[in-house]
């Protein structure tokens, strides 16, 4: 679905944008990159800043206008720094990924991001369907080039992998099984005896600090080997003692 | 909110990293940077990428080792580029951040990036609750440091927003202050060196329990009278002993 997304760069500056831009796109997928009227390019610096993402500088086109750039497209974005522009819907980045994913694959999607120092034209967000807008926070707005076009790829990766329904990294299979009810008792009552043994526990009110242990224990969920590591520990104390 | 939570870069060898993550930071409203025996630091490369974030680079604290930077954090978070590394909770970094968000306004939050090639050590990622790995594409897992950190920072204002958007509903307030690394450490040592005297490490091998020990612990994120019962019951094996 990403294939059929271009990121278009308008009159970039700094060559190294370019590179870092070409970096950010593949570390997310994307690989169509377009750059009207670039200032300096090709360049040594936007490869050696593209990290070896070289494939899609090669395989960049280079425009002279925003409009030939832009020929193919069916559904256009276009990023700005400010909030209200012209009278066009504005987007966050999340949500203009939810509306690109589900059309990306029938569709030819572009995604325009303007010059460094003064962003798009009012003129090349007309163009647009939708705008975005990175809610950077408003004393410092000064979003670099690269790193908006990476904040964008993200959502566009997330929105995709969400899409597929692809398995999130999230839960970590526990190498052992979670220890049971009665395992975990066994273990409260050799700790409890230990601590007496050790004359840690208060006779006459004992049940306060084992309440305490119980809860940090249950907060941690101990599975069977992490038991049996806790319960070695107090057999050592007692042979240690007797 | 964002003011608790730190960004530690870890060894940082390229100065323009580090003005391109203030940069990154600054934008996204977080301004706590910390630097870990950065190779070339303050550097003029730093300010040029800074681009205005100056004010996050002369704030920055540069510390001599890892334990410096976070003795203070309660809630510690790495990043990590492998899928499969400890078995550690493993996040996106849009569910690191909701789990931030809510804990922000109480705890110091601690984020740590590696190195650029190399990232963090196996060590360095067990001192960490969570680690986070951003869904890059397999192909090309290869992230700028700055990169990153602004996909964090960025998930963390948008985290942020929600929340003061739509105000939650009354969160559980610990009993006490979660435990600090430092505190969290000394009980580490103390356990280190009480399970020597009871001769329960194999001297030739002694880390692999202590791994395990400590991911149980941190997976409970004791508070301060925990960690203070926890070492009143080593301290009574220890007098016993002796």
């Amino acid at each position: 679905m990403l294939k059929n997304i271009a990121i278009i760069l308008v009159e970039t500056s700094h060559a190294g944008n370019i590179g870092s831009t070409a970096r950010a796109m593949k570390t997310m997928g994307l690989e169509n990159l377009i750059l009207v009227n670039p200032h300096d390019f090709p360049s040594g610096e936007a490869v050696a800043l593209a990290s070896g993402a070289d494939d899609i500088l090669e395989n960049a086109q280079v425009v002279p206008s925003l409009e030939v750039a832009l020929a193919d497209a069916q559904l256009i974005l276009g990023t700005s720094a400010r909030l209200r522009t012209l009278p066009c819907p504005l987007l966050t980045p999340r949500q203009s990924a939810e509306i690109i994913i589900p059309q990306a694959t029938q569709q030819k999607i572009a995604i325009i991001f303007g010059r460094e120092r003064t962003g798009l034209t009012n003129e090349e967000l007309a163009y647009c369907h939708y705008h975005i807008h990175i809610p950077t926070v408003e004393y410092f707005s000064s979003l670099n080039l690269a790193a908006a076009v990476q904040i964008m790829c993200y959502e566009l990766r997330i929105a995709e992998l969400e899409k597929t329904a692809a398995p999130t990294p999230a839960e970590v299979q526990p190498e052992h099984e979670i220890a049971s009810f009665s395992e975990i008792n066994g273990f409260y009552e050799h700790l409890e005896k230990t601590l007496y043994e050790i004359n840690f526990l208060d006779p006459n009110h004992p049940k306060l600090i084992l309440q305490r242990l119980k809860r940090l224990f249950n907060r941690a969920r101990p599975d069977t080997r992490e038991v049996n590591i806790l319960r070695g520990i107090l057999s050592a104390v007692e042979k240690k003692h007797n």
